[in-house]
């Protein structure tokens, strides 16, 4: 007998696999291949300073929430932060990644991003979707303690892999120390004490000549 | 004034970042690469059938936990799932990956993993070390409830990666059915719906040639 609530389940899963093949404008620092396996993959020297993909940003995010949720302003339920980034980009599989300092793009990113929720947080049974849906949304509103700290994550990993490879997704794109210092502000809003710690690596960051002039 | 314990826990969290150059031997199912940010991308074309790295496996793994939970077969701490399967890996950033049917690699896996867990755990500080290690030893001794979900989780993932992509893995590597049946047959004890699933997907993958004689 067919269980059509696993199978369900299961479609969702095998569909954020997608994930694992979108790619950000974020470097990982590590990009040397690594491990025995290696010895049979054929693509390895492509993969010298290569970007992130989704997939690697939200385990990434996972483990920055574990792990520093001591640091957020108030007290914060680690598991729907965890769940929270783990979620917050599957709406990118259809809506595709919007550079954060692309305002032409961010025009159409709600519109793109709620169509893309419909159909991918849809394929789950409907307590599910419900679920995934406002864990989304609230990560979209930046509303509550949770999703302040989760949107603080998401803005410190992608700066923090940027400064380990000197601000190379930064001087590409041709931004300033004060565009990313202003945008990232908010930081504080999740934990004052994250902010502190990217502020000084901003300002670090900035006397190596890490942004465009 | 530099904070020593977020230092040790933002080392620890950059140098998880080599998990995503550590390939495993499964293939992801989605390899086209997606999405504008691929205009950009210059080893496009090495990414065409790409193996799964250890991020995406273990990122994958904690949607499956938060998804899949209510099929144990008793009731388990999903944060503690998905904090074990988050770390359950990180030891092959330093003694790599073994496939699970070389037997070879087997015989001294314990001890590179152990020696492993010293250094990269040791990253932490103190309290998180403990935690993470003590989750980490769970997963390995399989004897609660989150860790046989956790070990059950770690075994279909890869199944299905592999069976969507017609057995790939099972076929390059000579593996039978017997093999991958007798191997897996553990998802069992995490959960008896999650295993009558599987082991109709792979009855289905024997009629389609998915393995080797």
């Amino acid at each position: 007998m067919i269980d059509e609530r696993l199978k369900k389940q299961l479609e969702f899963l095998l569909e954020i696999d997608k994930m694992k093949s979108l790619y950000r404008q974020s470097y990982i620092i590590h990009d040397e291949a690594r491990g025995d396996s290696m010895r049979e993959f054929e693509g390895e020297k492509a993969l010298y300073k290569r970007r992130e993909n989704d997939a690697e940003h939200s385990f990434h995010l996972a483990l920055f929430a574990m792990t520093l949720a001591e640091h957020a302003n108030v007290s914060v339920d680690v598991l729907k932060v965890m769940k929270m980034v783990l979620i917050h980009d599957v709406v990118e599989i259809d809506a595709g990644d919007t550079y954060c300092y692309d305002t032409e793009g961010y025009k159409s990113k709600r519109e793109r991003e709620e169509k893309a929720a419909d159909r991918l947080f849809g394929l789950l049974p409907d307590d599910q979707r419900d679920e995934y849906r406002a864990l989304w949304e609230e990560f979209e509103r930046v509303d509550t303690a949770e999703a302040r700290f989760a949107a603080a994550l998401d803005r410190m990993q992608p700066m923090l892999l940027n400064y380990s490879k000197d601000g190379i997704s930064w001087r590409e794109h041709g931004v300033s120390f004060e565009q990313v210092h202003s945008r990232n502000a908010l930081i504080k809003n999740g934990s004052d004490k994250l902010w502190e710690y990217i502020e000084e690596m901003l300002r670090e960051a900035k006397e190596k000549g890490c942004f465009a002039e």
